[in-house]
Protein backbone atom coordinates (compact mmCIF):
# COMPACT_ATOMS: atom_id res chain seq x y z
CA UNK A 1 0.00 0.00 0.00
CA UNK A 2 2.57 2.32 1.06
CA UNK A 3 4.94 1.72 -1.98
CA UNK A 4 1.76 2.47 -4.31
CA UNK A 5 1.25 5.91 -2.70
CA UNK A 6 4.89 6.78 -2.08
CA UNK A 7 4.84 9.61 -4.53
CA UNK A 8 1.31 9.67 -5.29
CA UNK A 9 0.01 13.56 -5.02
CA UNK A 10 -1.66 14.65 -1.73
CA UNK A 11 -5.12 14.80 -3.92
CA UNK A 12 -4.94 11.32 -5.25
CA UNK A 13 -3.96 10.11 -1.78
CA UNK A 14 -7.28 11.94 -0.82
CA UNK A 15 -9.37 10.30 -3.12
CA UNK A 16 -7.93 6.98 -2.32
CA UNK A 17 -8.76 7.49 1.12
CA UNK A 18 -12.16 8.55 0.43
CA UNK A 19 -12.51 5.73 -2.09
CA UNK A 20 -11.57 2.85 0.90
CA UNK A 21 -8.43 2.18 -0.41
CA UNK A 22 -6.04 3.98 2.02
CA UNK A 23 -7.55 2.87 5.43
CA UNK A 24 -4.86 3.12 7.81
CA UNK A 25 -1.35 4.47 8.28
CA UNK A 26 -0.29 7.16 6.20
CA UNK A 27 3.56 7.06 6.73
CA UNK A 28 5.66 7.21 3.43
CA UNK A 29 2.87 8.24 1.05
CA UNK A 30 3.04 11.48 -0.50
CA UNK A 31 6.50 11.71 -0.58
CA UNK A 32 7.89 15.57 0.38
CA UNK A 33 3.82 16.09 1.60
CA UNK A 34 3.39 18.24 4.90
CA UNK A 35 1.10 15.48 6.65
CA UNK A 36 -0.63 17.01 9.53
CA UNK A 37 -2.03 15.96 12.97
CA UNK A 38 -6.18 16.72 13.11
CA UNK A 39 -7.98 17.80 16.33
CA UNK A 40 -11.53 18.76 16.02
CA UNK A 41 -13.57 20.89 18.69
CA UNK A 42 -16.70 22.36 18.85
CA UNK A 43 -16.61 26.32 18.51
CA UNK A 44 -17.56 27.06 22.11
CA UNK A 45 -13.49 25.42 22.79
CA UNK A 46 -12.40 26.68 19.59
CA UNK A 47 -11.10 30.36 21.10
CA UNK A 48 -9.20 28.67 23.98
CA UNK A 49 -7.50 26.01 21.88
CA UNK A 50 -6.57 28.40 19.47
CA UNK A 51 -4.87 30.72 22.59
CA UNK A 52 -3.39 27.21 23.51
CA UNK A 53 -1.94 26.61 20.51
CA UNK A 54 -0.91 30.30 20.40
CA UNK A 55 0.97 29.92 23.85
CA UNK A 56 2.58 26.69 23.05
CA UNK A 57 3.46 26.69 19.01
CA UNK A 58 6.50 23.87 19.78
CA UNK A 59 4.27 21.10 20.76
CA UNK A 60 0.94 22.87 18.90
CA UNK A 61 2.62 24.43 15.23
CA UNK A 62 -0.85 25.38 13.93
CA UNK A 63 -0.56 24.96 10.04
CA UNK A 64 -3.95 25.39 8.82
CA UNK A 65 -7.80 26.12 10.78
CA UNK A 66 -11.25 26.28 9.48
CA UNK A 67 -12.15 29.54 7.37
CA UNK A 68 -15.30 29.54 9.70
CA UNK A 69 -17.26 27.14 11.78
CA UNK A 70 -18.99 24.09 10.56
CA UNK A 71 -17.19 24.96 7.33
CA UNK A 72 -15.22 21.32 6.82
CA UNK A 73 -13.31 21.89 2.82
CA UNK A 74 -9.96 23.36 4.47
CA UNK A 75 -8.80 24.57 0.73
CA UNK A 76 -5.14 26.23 2.18
CA UNK A 77 -4.49 22.56 2.97
CA UNK A 78 -4.84 21.44 -0.67
CA UNK A 79 -7.51 20.86 -3.70
CA UNK A 80 -10.93 19.91 -3.03
CA UNK A 81 -9.68 18.89 1.12
CA UNK A 82 -13.03 17.90 2.95
CA UNK A 83 -11.84 16.91 6.27
CA UNK A 84 -15.26 14.41 7.01
CA UNK A 85 -13.83 12.16 4.11
CA UNK A 86 -10.06 12.26 3.66
CA UNK A 87 -8.71 10.96 6.83
CA UNK A 88 -7.90 7.27 6.78
CA UNK A 89 -9.19 6.59 10.76
CA UNK A 90 -10.73 9.04 12.92
CA UNK A 91 -11.56 8.90 16.88
CA UNK A 92 -14.40 10.07 18.76
CA UNK A 93 -13.93 11.39 21.68
CA UNK A 94 -16.88 12.41 24.42
CA UNK A 95 -16.03 14.23 27.85
CA UNK A 96 -12.67 13.03 26.97
CA UNK A 97 -13.22 9.61 26.54
CA UNK A 98 -12.83 7.84 23.79
CA UNK A 99 -16.24 6.38 21.77
CA UNK A 100 -15.66 5.09 18.51
CA UNK A 101 -12.80 5.05 16.22
CA UNK A 102 -14.09 5.68 12.17
CA UNK A 103 -13.41 6.27 8.56
CA UNK A 104 -15.73 9.02 7.85
CA UNK A 105 -17.56 11.59 9.94
CA UNK A 106 -19.92 12.56 7.61
CA UNK A 107 -22.64 11.62 9.73
CA UNK A 108 -21.58 13.04 12.61
CA UNK A 109 -20.81 16.84 10.96
CA UNK A 110 -21.96 19.58 13.00
CA UNK A 111 -22.30 23.51 11.90
CA UNK A 112 -20.65 24.31 14.84
CA UNK A 113 -17.68 22.27 14.58
CA UNK A 114 -13.70 23.66 14.02
CA UNK A 115 -10.97 22.10 12.15
CA UNK A 116 -7.27 22.61 13.35
CA UNK A 117 -4.60 20.70 11.39
CA UNK A 118 -0.93 21.02 13.56
CA UNK A 119 2.53 20.22 12.13
CA UNK A 120 4.05 16.80 12.12
CA UNK A 121 7.06 15.59 12.81
CA UNK A 122 7.37 13.51 9.09
CA UNK A 123 7.89 16.85 8.11
CA UNK A 124 11.43 17.14 10.01
CA UNK A 125 12.48 13.34 9.85
CA UNK A 126 12.85 13.70 5.63
CA UNK A 127 14.79 16.50 5.82
CA UNK A 128 16.90 15.02 8.26
CA UNK A 129 17.36 11.38 6.09
CA UNK A 130 18.01 13.92 2.91
CA UNK A 131 20.96 15.06 5.17
CA UNK A 132 22.39 11.81 5.75
CA UNK A 133 20.76 11.63 9.20
CA UNK A 134 19.73 8.34 10.63
CA UNK A 135 16.38 8.25 12.17
CA UNK A 136 15.97 5.32 14.47
CA UNK A 137 12.35 4.90 14.47
CA UNK A 138 12.32 4.79 10.42
CA UNK A 139 15.28 2.66 10.37
CA UNK A 140 13.95 0.45 12.88
CA UNK A 141 10.13 0.54 11.26
CA UNK A 142 8.80 1.31 14.80
CA UNK A 143 6.22 4.40 15.99
CA UNK A 144 8.68 7.16 17.25
CA UNK A 145 8.81 6.46 21.38
CA UNK A 146 7.18 9.43 23.10
CA UNK A 147 7.28 10.50 26.75
CA UNK A 148 5.32 12.78 29.35
CA UNK A 149 7.33 15.19 30.10
CA UNK A 150 7.61 17.54 33.31
CA UNK A 151 7.77 20.87 31.18
CA UNK A 152 4.22 22.65 31.87
CA UNK A 153 2.26 23.75 28.82
CA UNK A 154 1.30 27.38 29.44
CA UNK A 155 -2.80 27.07 30.34
CA UNK A 156 -5.70 28.39 28.00
CA UNK A 157 -8.66 28.20 29.10
CA UNK A 158 -9.64 24.39 30.32
CA UNK A 159 -6.42 23.42 28.09
CA UNK A 160 -3.60 22.36 30.13
CA UNK A 161 -0.86 19.50 30.74
CA UNK A 162 2.24 18.89 30.38
CA UNK A 163 4.64 18.71 27.30
CA UNK A 164 5.17 15.43 25.11
CA UNK A 165 8.05 14.92 23.54
CA UNK A 166 9.56 12.40 21.05
CA UNK A 167 12.91 11.15 21.02
CA UNK A 168 15.41 10.43 18.84
CA UNK A 169 18.93 9.19 19.78
CA UNK A 170 21.61 10.29 17.65
CA UNK A 171 25.05 11.19 17.80
CA UNK A 172 25.90 14.73 19.24
CA UNK A 173 27.72 15.66 15.62
CA UNK A 174 24.02 14.49 13.63
CA UNK A 175 22.20 16.42 16.88
CA UNK A 176 23.57 19.57 16.07
CA UNK A 177 23.15 19.56 12.27
CA UNK A 178 20.14 18.03 12.98
CA UNK A 179 19.35 21.98 16.02
CA UNK A 180 20.70 23.40 12.52
CA UNK A 181 17.94 21.63 10.11
CA UNK A 182 14.90 21.16 12.68
CA UNK A 183 15.64 25.55 13.14
CA UNK A 184 13.96 26.34 10.06
CA UNK A 185 11.05 24.44 10.56
CA UNK A 186 9.05 26.12 13.26
CA UNK A 187 5.65 25.06 11.69
CA UNK A 188 6.86 21.21 12.35
CA UNK A 189 7.94 21.39 16.19
CA UNK A 190 11.12 23.34 15.07
CA UNK A 191 14.46 22.39 17.24
CA UNK A 192 14.76 20.13 20.01
CA UNK A 193 13.81 21.09 23.18
CA UNK A 194 15.85 19.13 25.25
CA UNK A 195 19.02 16.80 24.88
CA UNK A 196 21.01 14.53 26.96
CA UNK A 197 19.85 13.12 30.57
CA UNK A 198 16.25 12.44 30.12
CA UNK A 199 15.58 13.08 34.20
CA UNK A 200 16.12 16.98 33.95
CA UNK A 201 12.28 16.70 31.90
CA UNK A 202 11.17 14.06 34.31
CA UNK A 203 11.39 10.97 31.90
CA UNK A 204 12.41 8.31 34.17
CA UNK A 205 12.77 4.98 31.93
CA UNK A 206 13.81 5.52 28.02
CA UNK A 207 12.87 2.10 27.66
CA UNK A 208 9.23 2.50 28.20
CA UNK A 209 7.88 5.50 26.59
CA UNK A 210 4.27 6.50 27.35
CA UNK A 211 3.33 5.86 23.53
CA UNK A 212 4.99 4.56 20.50
CA UNK A 213 7.64 1.89 20.59
CA UNK A 214 11.05 1.97 22.32
CA UNK A 215 14.07 2.24 19.67
CA UNK A 216 17.88 1.65 20.18
CA UNK A 217 19.88 3.75 21.67
CA UNK A 218 23.68 3.42 21.03
CA UNK A 219 26.67 3.54 23.65
CA UNK A 220 28.15 7.13 21.94
CA UNK A 221 24.52 7.98 21.41
CA UNK A 222 22.44 11.40 23.45
CA UNK A 223 18.65 11.34 23.07
CA UNK A 224 17.42 14.46 21.27
CA UNK A 225 13.90 15.51 22.69
CA UNK A 226 11.15 17.12 20.18
CA UNK A 227 8.14 18.70 21.23
CA UNK A 228 5.26 16.60 20.18
CA UNK A 229 2.28 16.49 18.59
CA UNK A 230 0.15 14.29 21.16
CA UNK A 231 0.91 17.05 23.49
CA UNK A 232 -2.53 18.80 22.39
CA UNK A 233 -4.30 15.63 22.34
CA UNK A 234 -2.93 14.88 26.42
CA UNK A 235 -4.41 18.47 26.47
CA UNK A 236 -7.44 17.87 25.16
CA UNK A 237 -7.56 14.50 27.49
CA UNK A 238 -7.52 16.16 30.50
CA UNK A 239 -9.97 19.21 29.28
CA UNK A 240 -12.70 16.82 28.88
CA UNK A 241 -14.64 18.73 26.39
CA UNK A 242 -18.15 17.08 25.97
CA UNK A 243 -17.54 16.59 22.22
CA UNK A 244 -13.78 15.90 20.28
CA UNK A 245 -12.54 14.60 17.36
CA UNK A 246 -8.74 13.65 16.07
CA UNK A 247 -7.22 11.59 13.57
CA UNK A 248 -6.14 8.50 14.65
CA UNK A 249 -1.95 8.13 15.33
CA UNK A 250 -0.76 7.66 11.88
CA UNK A 251 -3.68 8.28 10.14
CA UNK A 252 -2.79 11.79 9.07
CA UNK A 253 -4.38 14.26 6.48
CA UNK A 254 -1.72 14.34 3.63
CA UNK A 255 -1.83 17.77 2.20
CA UNK A 256 -0.68 19.34 -0.87
CA UNK A 257 1.63 21.50 0.72
CA UNK A 258 5.26 20.69 0.29
CA UNK A 259 7.36 19.90 3.16
CA UNK A 260 10.34 22.56 2.19
CA UNK A 261 7.39 25.10 2.28
CA UNK A 262 7.43 25.47 5.67
CA UNK A 263 11.27 25.68 5.56
CA UNK A 264 11.42 29.81 6.82
CA UNK A 265 15.27 29.74 5.19
CA UNK B 1 41.41 50.16 30.98
CA UNK B 2 39.24 47.77 29.48
CA UNK B 3 36.19 50.49 30.79
CA UNK B 4 37.72 52.72 29.07
CA UNK B 5 37.52 51.17 25.66
CA UNK B 6 34.93 49.63 25.94
CA UNK B 7 32.78 51.43 23.27
CA UNK B 8 35.28 52.86 21.34
CA UNK B 9 35.62 52.62 17.70
CA UNK B 10 38.16 50.00 16.24
CA UNK B 11 40.39 53.06 14.71
CA UNK B 12 40.55 54.77 18.54
CA UNK B 13 41.55 51.24 20.01
CA UNK B 14 44.19 50.91 17.30
CA UNK B 15 45.91 54.07 17.81
CA UNK B 16 45.88 53.68 21.53
CA UNK B 17 47.98 50.28 20.74
CA UNK B 18 50.33 52.45 18.53
CA UNK B 19 50.57 54.21 21.32
CA UNK B 20 51.58 52.19 24.33
CA UNK B 21 48.50 52.85 25.66
CA UNK B 22 47.07 49.86 25.48
CA UNK B 23 49.43 46.91 26.23
CA UNK B 24 47.58 43.76 26.75
CA UNK B 25 44.49 41.82 26.89
CA UNK B 26 41.60 43.08 24.33
CA UNK B 27 38.74 41.47 25.27
CA UNK B 28 35.80 43.67 26.39
CA UNK B 29 36.97 46.58 24.16
CA UNK B 30 35.07 48.09 21.17
CA UNK B 31 31.78 46.80 21.88
CA UNK B 32 29.96 44.82 18.92
CA UNK B 33 32.84 44.44 16.60
CA UNK B 34 35.15 41.75 15.30
CA UNK B 35 38.45 41.17 17.03
CA UNK B 36 40.80 38.45 15.18
CA UNK B 37 43.50 36.31 15.76
CA UNK B 38 46.62 36.75 14.07
CA UNK B 39 49.04 34.58 11.49
CA UNK B 40 51.28 35.81 9.86
CA UNK B 41 53.81 33.54 7.32
CA UNK B 42 56.87 33.94 4.63
CA UNK B 43 54.78 33.48 0.80
CA UNK B 44 56.68 30.17 0.88
CA UNK B 45 53.95 28.73 3.29
CA UNK B 46 51.43 30.83 2.33
CA UNK B 47 49.63 29.01 -0.02
CA UNK B 48 49.48 25.60 2.65
CA UNK B 49 48.05 27.74 5.02
CA UNK B 50 45.48 29.00 2.88
CA UNK B 51 44.50 25.60 1.79
CA UNK B 52 44.65 24.49 5.84
CA UNK B 53 41.98 27.27 6.37
CA UNK B 54 39.81 26.25 3.07
CA UNK B 55 39.97 22.31 4.23
CA UNK B 56 39.36 23.26 8.18
CA UNK B 57 36.86 26.19 8.32
CA UNK B 58 35.47 25.53 11.58
CA UNK B 59 38.72 25.92 13.39
CA UNK B 60 40.25 28.51 11.24
CA UNK B 61 37.39 30.66 9.42
CA UNK B 62 39.61 33.23 7.28
CA UNK B 63 38.41 36.97 7.46
CA UNK B 64 40.83 38.96 5.81
CA UNK B 65 44.52 38.24 4.44
CA UNK B 66 46.94 40.16 2.36
CA UNK B 67 46.24 42.34 -0.54
CA UNK B 68 49.82 40.77 -1.56
CA UNK B 69 52.98 39.82 0.05
CA UNK B 70 54.88 42.22 2.00
CA UNK B 71 51.65 44.72 2.40
CA UNK B 72 51.38 45.06 6.06
CA UNK B 73 48.22 47.45 5.47
CA UNK B 74 44.74 45.41 5.71
CA UNK B 75 42.24 47.60 4.46
CA UNK B 76 39.64 45.50 4.50
CA UNK B 77 40.25 45.32 8.44
CA UNK B 78 39.46 48.65 9.28
CA UNK B 79 40.68 52.15 8.44
CA UNK B 80 44.24 52.43 8.26
CA UNK B 81 45.15 49.04 9.78
CA UNK B 82 48.92 48.46 10.14
CA UNK B 83 49.58 44.69 10.97
CA UNK B 84 52.59 45.23 12.23
CA UNK B 85 51.94 48.21 14.78
CA UNK B 86 48.33 48.14 15.56
CA UNK B 87 48.23 44.51 18.47
CA UNK B 88 49.21 45.04 21.31
CA UNK B 89 51.22 41.88 22.15
CA UNK B 90 52.89 39.59 19.19
CA UNK B 91 54.67 36.34 19.78
CA UNK B 92 57.63 35.88 17.13
CA UNK B 93 58.37 32.10 15.93
CA UNK B 94 61.43 30.35 14.52
CA UNK B 95 61.21 26.86 13.43
CA UNK B 96 57.91 26.64 15.91
CA UNK B 97 59.98 27.97 18.77
CA UNK B 98 58.65 30.71 21.00
CA UNK B 99 61.51 33.27 20.32
CA UNK B 100 59.92 36.72 22.29
CA UNK B 101 56.63 38.39 22.18
CA UNK B 102 57.21 42.43 21.43
CA UNK B 103 54.36 45.00 20.95
CA UNK B 104 55.45 46.49 17.26
CA UNK B 105 57.28 43.98 14.34
CA UNK B 106 58.22 47.22 12.19
CA UNK B 107 61.52 45.85 12.73
CA UNK B 108 61.58 42.44 11.61
CA UNK B 109 58.91 42.59 8.84
CA UNK B 110 59.54 41.71 5.83
CA UNK B 111 58.87 41.70 2.09
CA UNK B 112 57.62 38.50 1.28
CA UNK B 113 55.35 38.16 4.45
CA UNK B 114 51.54 37.17 4.35
CA UNK B 115 48.94 37.93 6.97
CA UNK B 116 45.76 35.94 7.94
CA UNK B 117 43.56 37.29 10.36
CA UNK B 118 41.07 34.14 11.50
CA UNK B 119 37.74 34.64 13.49
CA UNK B 120 37.69 34.47 17.39
CA UNK B 121 34.87 33.50 19.61
CA UNK B 122 34.89 36.84 20.64
CA UNK B 123 32.51 37.60 18.32
CA UNK B 124 29.85 34.87 18.85
CA UNK B 125 30.06 35.00 22.64
CA UNK B 126 28.29 38.54 22.68
CA UNK B 127 25.22 37.05 20.82
CA UNK B 128 24.98 34.58 23.02
CA UNK B 129 24.96 37.13 25.88
CA UNK B 130 22.97 38.96 24.52
CA UNK B 131 20.38 36.37 24.48
CA UNK B 132 20.58 35.91 27.78
CA UNK B 133 22.88 32.86 27.42
CA UNK B 134 25.30 32.77 30.99
CA UNK B 135 28.54 31.86 28.95
CA UNK B 136 30.68 30.86 32.19
CA UNK B 137 34.29 32.07 31.09
CA UNK B 138 33.18 35.32 30.92
CA UNK B 139 30.93 35.36 34.25
CA UNK B 140 33.71 33.69 36.19
CA UNK B 141 36.50 35.82 34.17
CA UNK B 142 38.79 33.62 33.42
CA UNK B 143 40.16 32.57 29.71
CA UNK B 144 37.77 29.65 28.42
CA UNK B 145 39.11 26.43 28.82
CA UNK B 146 40.71 24.92 25.30
CA UNK B 147 41.11 21.11 25.01
CA UNK B 148 43.48 18.90 22.76
CA UNK B 149 41.05 16.52 20.70
CA UNK B 150 41.25 13.35 18.50
CA UNK B 151 39.51 15.07 15.80
CA UNK B 152 42.19 15.28 12.60
CA UNK B 153 41.75 18.19 11.07
CA UNK B 154 42.04 17.77 6.94
CA UNK B 155 45.85 18.35 6.35
CA UNK B 156 47.18 20.45 3.96
CA UNK B 157 51.19 20.43 3.00
CA UNK B 158 53.24 21.01 5.99
CA UNK B 159 50.67 22.17 8.10
CA UNK B 160 48.48 18.95 10.03
CA UNK B 161 46.84 18.00 13.93
CA UNK B 162 44.48 17.63 15.82
CA UNK B 163 41.09 20.02 16.29
CA UNK B 164 41.34 22.17 19.43
CA UNK B 165 38.37 23.26 21.22
CA UNK B 166 36.50 25.71 23.42
CA UNK B 167 34.20 24.68 26.33
CA UNK B 168 31.02 26.10 27.41
CA UNK B 169 29.01 24.24 30.01
CA UNK B 170 25.42 25.28 29.47
CA UNK B 171 21.63 24.03 30.32
CA UNK B 172 20.36 21.86 27.28
CA UNK B 173 17.72 24.18 26.22
CA UNK B 174 20.58 26.95 26.53
CA UNK B 175 23.18 24.74 24.12
CA UNK B 176 20.10 24.50 21.80
CA UNK B 177 19.14 28.30 21.56
CA UNK B 178 23.15 28.44 21.01
CA UNK B 179 23.85 26.30 18.27
CA UNK B 180 20.69 28.48 16.93
CA UNK B 181 22.70 31.23 17.15
CA UNK B 182 26.47 30.55 16.18
CA UNK B 183 25.11 28.80 13.08
CA UNK B 184 24.52 32.15 11.66
CA UNK B 185 27.80 32.77 12.58
CA UNK B 186 30.41 30.68 10.46
CA UNK B 187 33.25 32.98 10.13
CA UNK B 188 33.92 32.75 14.12
CA UNK B 189 33.36 29.16 14.56
CA UNK B 190 29.72 28.47 13.50
CA UNK B 191 28.50 25.63 15.17
CA UNK B 192 29.61 24.07 18.05
CA UNK B 193 31.14 20.81 16.97
CA UNK B 194 30.22 18.12 19.74
CA UNK B 195 28.56 18.45 23.06
CA UNK B 196 27.69 16.09 26.10
CA UNK B 197 30.60 13.22 26.56
CA UNK B 198 34.21 14.47 26.47
CA UNK B 199 35.70 11.37 26.15
CA UNK B 200 34.15 10.67 22.73
CA UNK B 201 36.89 13.53 21.35
CA UNK B 202 39.22 12.13 23.09
CA UNK B 203 39.61 14.83 26.38
CA UNK B 204 39.77 12.78 29.37
CA UNK B 205 39.71 15.74 31.95
CA UNK B 206 37.60 18.57 31.85
CA UNK B 207 38.88 20.05 35.09
CA UNK B 208 42.59 20.20 33.53
CA UNK B 209 42.20 22.02 29.61
CA UNK B 210 45.28 22.31 27.37
CA UNK B 211 45.15 25.73 26.99
CA UNK B 212 42.83 28.65 29.65
CA UNK B 213 41.11 28.12 32.42
CA UNK B 214 38.79 24.97 34.00
CA UNK B 215 35.64 26.48 34.28
CA UNK B 216 32.42 25.32 36.88
CA UNK B 217 30.11 22.78 35.36
CA UNK B 218 27.05 22.67 37.13
CA UNK B 219 25.48 19.18 37.67
CA UNK B 220 22.36 20.15 34.91
CA UNK B 221 24.83 21.08 32.50
CA UNK B 222 26.43 19.92 28.88
CA UNK B 223 29.40 20.44 28.03
CA UNK B 224 29.40 22.48 24.60
CA UNK B 225 32.63 21.97 22.88
CA UNK B 226 33.19 24.72 19.63
CA UNK B 227 36.22 24.53 17.35
CA UNK B 228 38.97 26.66 18.30
CA UNK B 229 41.25 29.28 16.79
CA UNK B 230 44.32 27.81 18.74
CA UNK B 231 44.05 24.86 15.99
CA UNK B 232 45.90 26.47 13.70
CA UNK B 233 48.52 28.15 15.96
CA UNK B 234 49.12 24.17 16.84
CA UNK B 235 49.43 23.06 13.57
CA UNK B 236 51.77 26.48 12.91
CA UNK B 237 53.44 24.42 16.14
CA UNK B 238 53.75 21.10 13.96
CA UNK B 239 54.86 22.49 11.11
CA UNK B 240 57.90 24.20 12.98
CA UNK B 241 58.44 26.79 9.99
CA UNK B 242 61.30 28.35 10.01
CA UNK B 243 59.94 31.82 10.66
CA UNK B 244 56.33 32.88 11.90
CA UNK B 245 54.39 35.37 14.16
CA UNK B 246 51.03 35.46 15.64
CA UNK B 247 49.32 37.80 18.29
CA UNK B 248 49.78 36.90 22.11
CA UNK B 249 47.04 34.71 23.63
CA UNK B 250 43.98 38.00 24.18
CA UNK B 251 45.91 40.51 22.35
CA UNK B 252 43.69 40.68 18.86
CA UNK B 253 42.82 42.85 16.29
CA UNK B 254 40.35 45.10 16.91
CA UNK B 255 38.86 45.73 13.13
CA UNK B 256 36.34 48.07 12.06
CA UNK B 257 34.25 45.14 11.08
CA UNK B 258 30.52 44.70 13.17
CA UNK B 259 30.20 41.41 14.72
CA UNK B 260 26.42 41.59 13.03
CA UNK B 261 27.85 41.97 9.40
CA UNK B 262 29.34 37.95 9.68
CA UNK B 263 25.72 37.17 10.71
CA UNK B 264 24.52 34.90 7.45
CA UNK B 265 20.99 35.59 8.16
Amino acid sequence: MSNKFANASGYDIRQAIRAGEITGNTSGMGSGLVQANLVILPEKYAADFLRFCQFNPKPCPLIAMSDEPGNPIISVAGKDVDIRTDIPQYRLFQHGELQQQVSDISSVWRDDLVVFLLGCSFSFEEPLISDGIEVRNISENVNVPMYDTNIACRPAGIFRGNMVVSMRPMLAADAIRAIQICSRFPQVHGAPVHLGDPSLIGISELSAPNYGDAVTIKPNELPVFWACGVTPQAAINNAKPDFSITHSPGCMLVTDIANSKLSIL
